[in-house]
């Protein structure tokens, strides 16, 4: 065992790096990207051990701000060997294509959530469960672990309803109109959304434009409990805070596993105290989803999984086979919204009516609305402007101020991509769009994206503009331009596809 | 693009991680966590950036020392945005159970070697080669890639031989025998070994204690041209670096998939310049190949793999159920060689055993000995201590001496493990008693292992010592008595296995 001085480093590295000086290694077991439990006062981690000369001094071990426990400079703290991993060996059953046991994904989600994988046990367990899949009662488990092993958010007054999308399509940012909606006619709807896994903008991206979202449980009771409703980062609230510990495995890979897709997404139902829920699966070319067989057969698991777990589920599958509304990133997609809360009739009929029929089922789950009313309430509300109003309160008690839509700042970096040809739009490809938005510096660039000028369908003159492109950065718009140029995300043909000649 | 000055840092990462001042990055489109390419005078590489206040200065950029390229201080480097590597797309390919075509493989291993992939994307790769295997064609392209993408060694005389075990049982320094005998015939055999994956001890761990083995390709042609043989690391002589850094993800998974041991084996081989192989395949509870039909199977593969690749390949079975002699640990492991060849009559018989006939097989395919004669020829050259000179002239050109057998330090902390009961050793678990010598800190710590007194078959009496463990450290020590004392790595049982009585 070791025994060293705190000392902190003014340095953000991703894995929980600590640093001794060389000398106090010595002789010792201790051996530099050797895998340690740090014990201090506030609490033990699991951090990798790293060596230097001069950096810090004998006696001290040098640790970088972002470790997950407080720590008093100066502190005197524990090293010591980190046991392996026991969930090593339920990764490796999982990858020989067995099925685990509840005890073995319990231990498995503890110690991703005590941090004791590393990203390479960590990438494993993803890809070997994306490859052999999991079980019904396999995901039933780590849903429920999942929640156990964060904060759970509890209300007074029910029923508390909620709606999510699994995400895919770009430009999805419905819950900014469906939300303040659903929270005007007086239900409970505390949003919790992600930030961009493998999109150009999550929900969280966007609504930060405009109001702060990195809430604590405290903040989002004080906020719903004013407005009935909110639209957070889920991650700020550490529920379930396995799932974005996955996450940042699985976004460098760009996948997405369907049995973690469902214990992810319900296991934040949990955490967030929710008694019913709509699962938004866009299908098409492009999203996660292929066909209404596949979203089918999703939409059972979820509300397979919503009864064993005790949450009640309706699915709806939305038409996912282009960009919701026009714009993409995340100050073009916070502007959008704002423009369809401000004037719903001048809004991209994709987005409203997106937003309004999913307003529809949660008005009537919620007893607002007569059954097969909702999508009518919903509209009468967004047309009426309560819903704008709605939406400037949950955002001033998130700390921002009520915003016009042109006060919004977009990229000053702008290039205009023209159509080669006259024709009609006959497809966006929602993944080459997405990657010309991402190459432009969304979704951390939060002022890069992409703003569609035409949408499928659409018929277009030689030179007419089919979208225009937005960064912060000139270099990384070039990069986007280069990319576009490259990969055609908007394709323009005429509308003779094909001719079929007599032999 | 930024341009930033070199500052190196003292400070060992893991990652090619390179540290900007904060200030530095405002207002650019580069994030901390970004990937990264630095170009430099001396190369490029792919880094990830991190951001500090004040450990690095305005305008330079922190490097540090483990950068795979030569970087002078204070030089200006240009920094820009990592492509996404190419080959993530055939990562997921080979994540849905496809076939890869040629170019994609070639793809992989180039970007494995210019380090383009993280060790999340290396980890999916050989997660998802683990479970959906690859073909025979697809090995053959990643061998030969992976031979191309590294040094070549070439050989004035022919034949050149080599003998490879694909490892498995503890204590397997068979080679420290072999080499020299085969050495002493007259025929070339540049012995390139690994350090341990998931084993205590790998041969070049071994031999390590007595010289060095981090030899280059120059260096190696010396010791071969003055000895006709050598011991030495293929890692330090940059022979197929994929496999290294492969392997460097495995060995936390502790896994080691059998498309990649056919291609990490078989690109060395290539690019080692031999012309024969005797491929060693231990069958046994415990090691890698369970039993001889899975043996078979495998050796098949090797032979294929060897005739599409122009390399004579013979494979033996040999027996793994327990370790061969009995030392396991680099410095115990190099007494125990020494000993035999020295005294071979009194070293353990699996150690010689298995050493002269591997290098009976050798010599027979070198033309040294008549078919069927090499075993007995192999021990007349052990035997005669021709072997022993010849291994000591090895060692000397290696820049190590010739050492005595009981001058090799081995750890000063000792425990030794009793047995509870008299009767007879049924069973040593080679993964067992691996765990028990690398609890003891092996292969790090040179020192560290187990001296077993008893093999498989040997009766016991009550409180007869099964087998000393070795440290350097005490706390070490420790804890490799607490785990032999939860798992017992070796079994005594009474004759009387099982009493089945009439009812």
């Amino acid at each position: 065992m070791l025994f060293l001085k705190v000392r902190y480093l003014d340095l953000d590295l991703e894995t929980n790096a600590i640093i001794a000086n060389e000398k106090d290694l010595k002789g010792t077991a201790y051996y530099p990207h050797d895998r340690v439990l740090i014990e201090t006062s506030g609490g033990s981690f699991i951090g990798t051990l790293y060596s230097t000369k001069t950096m810090v001094n004998v006696g001290e071990i040098g640790i970088s701000k972002s470790v997950p426990v407080p720590l008093k400079e100066g502190e005197e703290v524990r090293i010591r060997h980190a046991q392996k991993p026991i969930s090593l060996n339920y990764i490796k059953k999982k990858m020989e294509g067995q099925i685990l046991k509840p005890h073995e994904i319990h231990t498995i989600v503890d110690e991703i959530v005590s941090r004791k994988l590393s990203n390479i046990e960590l990438s494993a367990f993803v890809v070997s469960t994306y490859i052999n899949g999991l079980e019904t009662n396999e995901i039933v488990e780590m849903t429920k672990r999942m929640a156990e092993t964060g904060e759970k958010l509890e209300w007074e007054s029910s029923p508390v309803v909620d709606v999510h999308s699994i995400g895919g399509v770009p430009g999805n940012k419905y819950a900014l109109l469906t939300i303040p909606i659903v929270a005007s006619a007086g239900i409970t709807i505390p949003k919790t959304s992600s930030r961009a896994i493998t999109s150009a903008a999550g929900t969280a991206d966007v609504v930060e434009v405009l109001a702060n979202v990195n809430l604590n449980a405290e903040e989002i009771k004080r906020v719903v409990k004013a407005t009935n409703g909110c639209l957070v980062w889920g991650g700020a609230v550490n529920l379930a805070p396995a799932d974005d510990i996955i996450i940042n495995v699985e976004r460098p890979l760009a996948i997405d596993p369907k049995p973690q897709l469902l214990a992810s997404v319900m296991a934040k139902k949990i955490a967030t105290g929710i008694n019913y829920t709509v699962i938004d699966i866009p299908i098409g070319y492009g999203v996660k989803i292929k066909n209404e067989k596949e979203g089918n057969q999703l939409a059972r698991k979820f509300i397979e999984l919503g009864d064993l777990l005790g949450i009640r589920v309706e699915c709806v599958l939305t038409y996912g086979g282009q960009p919701i509304g026009r714009a993409i990133g995340p100050a073009l997609e916070a502007r959008e919204a704002l423009m369809a809360l401000n004037d719903p009739e001048s809004a991209p009929k994709s987005l409203v009516e997106k937003a309004t029929s999913l307003a529809g089922v949660l008005l009537e789950l919620g007893g607002a609305a007569q059954p097969g009313k909702g999508n009518e309430v919903a509209w009468e509300i967004l047309s009426s402007g309560k819903a704008l109003e709605k939406f400037n309160e949950i955002i001033t008690e998130q700390g921002g101020k009520e915003t016009k839509p042109d006060e919004i700042e977009v990229g000053n970096f702008t290039a205009e991509v023209v159509s080669p040809d006259s024709g009609y739009v006959t497809k966006i490809s929602n993944k080459l769009i997405t990657n010309v938005a991402k190459e432009a510096g969304a979704p951390k660039d939060k002022k890069a994206g992409v703003l569609l000028h035409a949408k499928t369908g659409n018929k277009v003159e030689k030179g007419d503009v089919l979208y225009t492109i937005y960064s912060s950065s000139e270099e990384r718009l070039n990069a986007a331009v280069n990319l576009a140029r490259r990969t055609y995300p908007v394709r323009v043909e005429g509308m003779l596809l094909k001719r079929i000649s007599r032999f």
